[in-house]
């Protein structure tokens, strides 16, 4: 079978129910506070209920989807960690000893960790599934990261995850990923489809020194010189990475199923704007969890349109920003559910 | 017996341990991620460490403490809202149903509320700690608001509220507040305690129209004229509340037992603000959970030389930005406790 773009169409999104959102809305404004004080978690709970078609929105049930993924142009230098790093915090991750897990336990979120294209063989674990394309890109420095057929592989496996999630009972999808390279990769997504200029796209990544980002601004360079193309899904193709095409193929399934998107970082941005150039309807699924301190990540946030929920000068992926988010979501899903009304408190008074 | 503000003085603080909290710092930078990745994750621990002594700091048992007091300054039409409204919303609070009830559900913190000096009597209720100073204050636009010796009584209720929790297992401290009116009196204490220009301090507080803003600018003018001394004591009893009083009491006793204080929005900032213009060790104690959209809280923040952890765009009161804030806590102290050191995942590399 030869798959190429055209056999692969992004899906038709659901519209937001507006109707819900005006009830929504004038709900909140006859809570027992002043008009307009819950500021943007009123917003977030008008969003949940367009989303989910209620007025009773639900948050409760968040899956942090964990995509990981190696990237080809490691050799090419654009890594301060080399590759093995990527197996070695998967590993971590299913010892729930990663940072995400620590967070995640602290919000009462589930982590699920899909290997689209680990570049090294990974130990049965019950939070794993294995839908690994390939071992790693090809290097986009040189080459195409991946062919189409990987590409839409890659897609599908992540919206099979997505949807394995909802089967299971998520209410909330949250984004993250594991991958040495891979803000490489999102400077690229975000120079070709913001778009923007590659030196505006391209910051530190995991901790490269002087020396090393000179190298990763060269190996960048050189990848844009090779395909000049703008096509999203040829951009997402060309570029990669496993992890972030599994990503966008998540989020746009978790949109098809009317359930909020939580959007982590620089990278899980860069899988959304690849999405969202395929799919503009995706946008209002996505909630933005922080504003990532690596570079590039306010410019992608802004040809967005998108403005994060918090700024803790968080740069760490694997969905940490997005699990410290969560807490917001519930909080305003149990205002909704839980604060009496005006009504009722002026009848005490 | 007779109080004055002689006979008050805020207790001496321990000092932050400096050992600890170096060792806290090389401990995380050692964590299996990016040096510095966490951002203000990071710092957070370092101060959770450095309060508590500990490299192994606790936010997991997190008491707010909601201070609640009448304002005599509302009869000369500083608020929106009738008095009657503080008793109403603090039987609302009792009966689990205001906003920082499902908030504070929803991150696992514990709300005790502690009559200050509300104007009406309260039903009992096991989580309401009656402290009630008198039932308001006066009006500080005609007189003094407190005299000296309820001012101690509140302060000193406060400081009983908070090491009543603490004894009950409170790691955390956290500040919230309901008080009609209670803007103002903040308003009042940024002016002269800040110092800033009167017109920089008053905001719309729960919602005045233009017509009201005005009204609530002259009665604040008049207050300010009445009395023009600067000393933090002095201000607080000149302009109130018994409920801000109480919050200053409350945190600087957390301090003194080596809890670590959260601080909600404006009216909380401005027990603070008085707190430390009485004790300037305490600052180093505070988490400014949020910055709030009253405004005035910017101003208060810079003051202070304080940065909020989230910015959302709320203005309610309740210790609310103070519940959205205790999970970040959480978190950064389950990433010291629970996640493995790079040196462990280099060694599976």
């Amino acid at each position: 079978m030869t798959l190429d773009a055209r056999t692969w169409t992004a899906p038709a999104l659901p519209d937001l129910d507006q109707d819900a959102a005006a009830k929504l809305r004038r709900l909140i404004d006859g809570k027992a506070k002043p008009l307009g004080a819950l500021g943007r978690l009123e917003e977030l709970a008008v969003q949940l209920g367009a989303i989910q078609a209620t007025t009773a929105p639900r948050a409760e049930r968040a899956t942090i989807l964990l995509f990981a993924g190696d990237h080809g142009m490691v050799e090419d230098g654009v890594s301060a960690y080399p590759q093995a790093v990527t197996a070695a915090m998967v590993s971590t991750i299913l010892d729930g000893r990663a940072s995400i897990n620590a967070f995640a336990r602290t919000v009462g979120a589930e982590v699920r960790v899909i290997d689209a294209g680990v570049a090294a063989d990974l130990p049965n674990h019950p939070n794993l599934q294995n839908a690994k394309v390939r071992p790693g890109t090809r290097s986009a420095v040189r080459e195409p990261a991946m062919t189409a057929e990987e590409c839409i592989q890659a897609l599908s496996a992540g919206a099979e995850a997505a949807n394995r999630a909802i089967i299971d009972g998520a209410e909330i999808i949250a984004l993250g990923e594991m991958g040495i390279g891979n803000t490489a990769a999102a400077s690229l997504l975000l120079h070709r489809l913001g778009p923007a200029p590659l030196e505006d796209c391209i910051g530190l990544g995991a901790g490269h020194d002087e020396k090393g980002l000179a190298g990763k601004h060269r190996a960048l360079a050189a990848a844009v010189a090779r395909w000049p193309g703008y096509g999203p899904f040829e951009v997402l193709r060309q570029f990669g990475g496993l992890e972030i095409a599994g990503m966008a193929g998540a989020a746009l399934a978790a949109a098809a199923a009317r359930r909020p998107v939580v959007v982590d970082g620089f990278i899980s941005s860069a899988a959304i704007l690849a999405a969202v150039r395929m799919q503009p309807d995706l946008l209002p699924y996505c909630i933005f969890a922080h504003g990532s301190a690596e570079k590039g990540h306010r410019l992608m946030l802004e040809r967005l349109g998108a403005r994060p929920l918090l700024d803790l000068g968080m740069r760490l992926g694997e969905g940490t920003g997005a699990a410290l988010a969560l807490p917001i979501l519930k909080s305003a899903a149990a205002m909704v559910r839980d604060v009496a009304s005006l009504a009722e408190v002026l009848g005490q008074a």
